[in-house]
């Protein structure tokens, strides 16, 4: 049975998208909450929506004293309605992110992935349905290359703070975070946002100018 | 009823392709008129002809006196064949453009847009069938962080000066401008090598070294 | 008839990846034996898997004594099996890699090209089904702005020497080189790890705690 | 006669440095108040304290209708104590600043100017003994290239906001921006430190373990 | 005895600076002449005037098969009163220029060098008095790193191209390129420009508004 | 009373020098021992000469558990001879190392610093004579921004490993790491070479033909 976390989450996903959250975030004040766009989903279908566990990653030269020890907690402490959020700096050192990640975070009813570094296993990972959202990917295992050494703390991916169970929604046009203050405020204006928007572009497409049509709508 | 420019660039949008059409800049020794390579088509089989509507775009902190002034401008004054032209420069600070102003472009005739910036709405841009050229996308609107301040004027991207008028011809592999000054002359010789032009490839592929084959044709 | 060579190479491109060669070139000690992020695959399911036909170019700004000189003999010398392996050094100046490339080094047997910099007539090249791997395209012909000065060579990409007949093998993850004197080892390798591999996806996916996954495994 | 606002900068100028007021402005919890590194003094003992005199500026490459008209405007009206910020974008397309606007800035009682773009004229700015921080200089005026499009607005260098009136400080260290409404509590605060702050530096060149020393005096 | 030449280069180097004919090439419809912000004399105080010996430079990781072949070909050409002008492409891969091709181009009449590259042996390029612009320095030699492929052609820094014979200015504020055929014309009006030019600051300094001097003069 | 390790790394501060010891590095088949070209000295007559105490640095968003703990650790374990080398990995997020750091590295007889990030303080550091080498400056402290995440471990700058105890030598050319395995023989061949290496240019600068004495001497 689907818990009710993820059927709420699973409704956002369907009617909401990207751009409108932003919107909203920007009416309230929060003008900064838009990942940067060189962080792009692994197939343009995929959608992600769900609560931020916050992954800090490092760069690293050295042989771990133990092989993957944060990882695996993080991995094992997943839980329904989560998205694994790694900021790895934007290090293309390795592919920080891949397959068997994928599958822990899936099966333990994570929603996805947001990686401000590379993955690999690319074609698996769509062949499982999981949407992961990254800068692109590369062979190398992150093995002695990038290495977890914090989690469930505040991260960072492109000047945008991000807190453990900030809502993150991301489509074909990027990611945004909703602080988790907000998410109820704005998931209520998105959803009112959204039911009426399509008119200025029908009125638009039907001919209206745009001038008139930002006159009566006050929209663009 | 089709307009007589449309047809015109119909036809060329059917039959050329950028990659000859740089090829005929270069021999009359317009060498630098290629956009740089982070410009793409939203979707790979997307190609876009048409005439500049030239637009200047800067990146912006505060809120404007009257918001979208002369953007709706732009967007009032696109005449069929045109296609919607911003020099964003490379801003990646918000989306200027998106699927208002594309419907907007539509529905006036024009037939595209190359931005060297980014764009949202990018699924129903695609959905649209409008083709649209640009680095990336990001939810975030352009609203107090670009806007337009000029628009039929010179502009510039990736150190190509575009004039209001020139032809903009962009495909898979990327966008040229034609001059207006010699529109005439390189559409005509375009459709002249793009006649005979098959024959190489050919005869490599059946077995012609290459050497004998750039000896006779002259061409690789 | 096919040749043996190609035979052989057939087999790996089917049955393994990159990543898992990665995994077992790190395993021996060989660990910068990846390409950078940005060298792509035209079309995501293109596999490319040869030997590396290695290729120098260099950024020119004037016209060649002799055109294409040093280009036409390589064409003309590529043998089955192999892969055009160009470092252009990452340059964006003009699409050095295009059709009648591909078209030539395809109808002498060759497997793919690997290009650090831009190509063009991205359209016939994938209608050809010649896997090509580069960094983005440009209308742009490469004569008097990219010039071949040596081949044969060393060569570097994103600081991994690329020496004359080392393996490449290139997927939708990116692209790692096994050098020649290794090569017999790590195909053995990675056969053997191919085989088992997917048990501990298949584990996870049942619910086993990655903890304990890797405890039995010691993979992750 | 000097003006009451000026001899109170420079009494700042003359105790203060850029590092402690950032120490301070965190402090508070304004952790993003630094300029990027790249903005650097024309010579390494310049320092600069005054109040922003805010310009916006855009890239353009199209003569202006009127030459230089809102950048006469802005040097019109400097008062003493001001400092000229334009928010060039980092743009490097032309020398924004120069000779006559460090003239004009002076004489008008400005106290320096920061500038994330380039300016020339550097060995004239340097004899007139005015401080100018910048990312670099070409020798290029900015006619037709860069243009002021608004002025007394807010403006960002660096994802720092800069409101008109904000403190401005830069060192050898570089330039931190002290929002007006905190100015008051800032700058007391960070006379308070400089005059205890130097017995930690001396505590540890006498040989106390830096330890002994942050469990005594809290400062690293 | 001082050739003629040098005697004519040393007093433009004198008179003139790079501001200023910058503005004239400006003013004759020639506006992409000066190199980037990032090409800066090893001293702030050097000066660099005279002819281009154009040296087209390229990145390479294999031996050369004869070592420093036609770089020892061009120092052994360099006239009186030429500048080494090295475009390696921005490449700092190695330190291309150095002690030993200081002291050769300097004791053949040389004036400069201008490298779009790294130098080494700062310390004893200083002490020789010898003018280089570059980017950077890096102890690194070349050899097997960047060579020399061809020289007296047309070489491009930063998108200016510079034929061989063009006269080069350098000074704190950057570098210009003068197109021989235009060299006098440029040397004429930017000595007329020069003398009278002191006369806006002057008025300026002594309160005139910037707007009335800009009425009066026209210039800024 | 100065140790005997300290005498000796002053005798090679003296009379070596970055390019000599890397062009011996070269001789040996270690061509990838010098750092990136933007790791400056603060001043450009320092020099630095000592045993790497290698230092990983992490960007971190969220305050630590225990301020400066590893830090602090690092500092309280310099050795004599040592040189604080921090692996940054170029972030520019805040000025990692400063006043405090500099002279508890110098009271403990270390003898400078390489970090591949930022500074403050540089005026008082430039005062104590302590010689630095960074990227670059800015005002705000790492607490919070960047966090020391191990020590005495391998890193990595700029592609060059690092490993504890690796001799560093610096000038106003750039920084070169000699592996502790080979320091003995590279010092011994650098101490000859410089001996003999002043007669080429001599020859050169007497009016020696470049090509002659490339042939006589063979150095370039």
């Amino acid at each position: 049975m689907k818990s009710m976390k993820n059927q709420y989450l699973d409704q956002l996903q369907e009617k909401l998208y990207a751009a409108v959250i932003s919107d909203i975030l920007d009416s309230i004040g929060l003008r900064n909450q838009s990942l940067p766009a060189h962080i792009r989903p692994l197939d343009p279908d995929m959608v992600v929506c769900g609560y931020a566990k916050t992954v800090q990653v490092a760069d690293v030269s050295r042989e771990p004293v133990q092989a993957y020890k944060k990882q695996i907690e993080v991995l094992d402490s997943i839980q329904p309605g989560e998205i694994f959020v790694g900021d790895v700096g934007g290090s293309e050192r390795s592919a920080f992110f891949g397959e068997l990640m994928s599958a822990a975070t899936k099966v333990a009813g994570g929603r996805g992935a947001v990686i401000d570094g590379l993955c690999r296993d690319v074609k698996k990972i769509k062949e499982m349905g999981f949407p992961v959202f990254v800068k692109g990917s590369r062979p190398m295992d992150s093995y002695a290359r990038n290495e977890v050494i914090d989690y469930n703390v505040t991260i960072n991916i492109g000047d945008v703070l991000i807190q453990p169970g900030d809502l993150i929604f991301g489509d074909i046009d990027g990611v945004v975070v909703v602080p988790k203050e907000v998410e109820e405020e704005v998931i209520a204006k998105a959803f009112e946002k959204v039911n009426g928007e399509n008119m200025v572009r029908d009125e638009i497409l039907k001919g209206m100018k745009v001038s008139e049509a930002f006159e009566k709508f006050g929209i663009l």
